[in-house]
């Protein structure tokens, strides 16, 4: 029987992709008592980076948004194995990182990073509700346009 | 009847201004067990920022660590919020995260973050000393100069 | 009587440093609960950066590398004094972050970031799997070509 936040993914139109490994040395995830601190993730689909290059030089806001939130469904794909499948026992979306690839004239990181946030809260509710901190970046790995990570509190 | 930290704030001629909301889908800060986390706070000062541009290249360094103070001071208000009002339940500045808005060639940014450091010391003593990690960063949201998060430990 | 994290170090010739003091206002480590906030390292020997400048203008990805696990040395000296000297109360590698100074072309942070997540593994075996953030950065504190934090389990 699907949980509560797997039905909220499906009317979103969301399918969690198989998790696909790291490009390095490193693991997905860690869990430290309750909580969960996912690597930082970038917009791929298929095993390949669909968003590329630099917000504000080439892409637009909307491009940037929907670069951060692919990296978020990327998130959401290592939570749920680190959950053990279920997703409804994140109890807390606790804080995301926002990195957005962009020049140095770049001011509107927010509303990028808010393709990520508005899916933490269309998708969790209250409980997606999170702190957050958003940066501008010269360059990130595989060229991807916006990379995010985030801390999460589980049951 | 003030606490010992607001007494040590009105020492400082520190008013701590009404919570500036976020400008985009998140919380000023979330707490989980006895950490409270705190979003990226912008050098802003009455809803608008103070500081903006690159530190090195049109601001100096003093600039900087004005902004980086203002930063911190914006980053006390959320803290006082999670804490029912009372900043004297802060147990431990934990670490703090540094984003100065600077060219390459900028070698200086521990200097600038010095402006939010020292004022964490000065207004939690002992408590005040934390861990940090300072980056230069090519751009801001809405072109802060400086950007800084942090995590506490309270009572 | 060495542990068995001191007898790995050994075998990898590594010798850990006299701790250096930060170059500023803050500390080295904090310890909260189990968890040890490391500050952001530097690629320092004998008080000194050793690797200056950006990866990839200038640079090898193989002299970033060594500068990444340069950084994580100092970050493992830190770890040592927060364990009271005995690394082999260090339970887990939570998450390392790691910021590689680069132009916007930039596109390897991931196999830079290598030379510090390599040795967290060959130092900790299976618990030197970690979660782990990489960006690219205009520039880091005094001219550093990379920087890198961690949050450690410990005993």
């Amino acid at each position: 029987m699907a949980g509560e936040i797997e039905k909220k993914l499906h009317e979103l139109g969301i399918t969690l992709p198989t998790p696909m490994a790291p490009i390095a040395n490193y693991v997905p995830f860690v869990r430290s008592g309750d909580l969960v601190f996912v690597s930082g993730q970038v917009p791929a689909v298929d095993g390949k980076i669909a968003v590329t290059g630099k917000v504000g030089d080439g892409l637009s806001i909307e491009q940037g948004q929907q670069a951060a939130r692919l990296c978020f469904i990327n998130v959401l794909v290592h939570l749920k194995t680190a959950t053990g499948g279920d997703l409804d026992l994140v109890r807390q979306v606790v804080r995301l990182g926002g990195f957005i690839a962009a020049p140095a004239a770049f001011t509107q990181h927010a509303q990028v990073m808010n393709g990520a946030s508005d899916l933490a809260v269309a998708v969790f509710g209250a409980a997606g509700r999170h702190a957050r901190t958003t940066i501008g970046v010269p360059s990130l790995p595989a060229d991807a346009a916006v990379e995010v990570d985030g801390i999460f509190r589980i049951a």
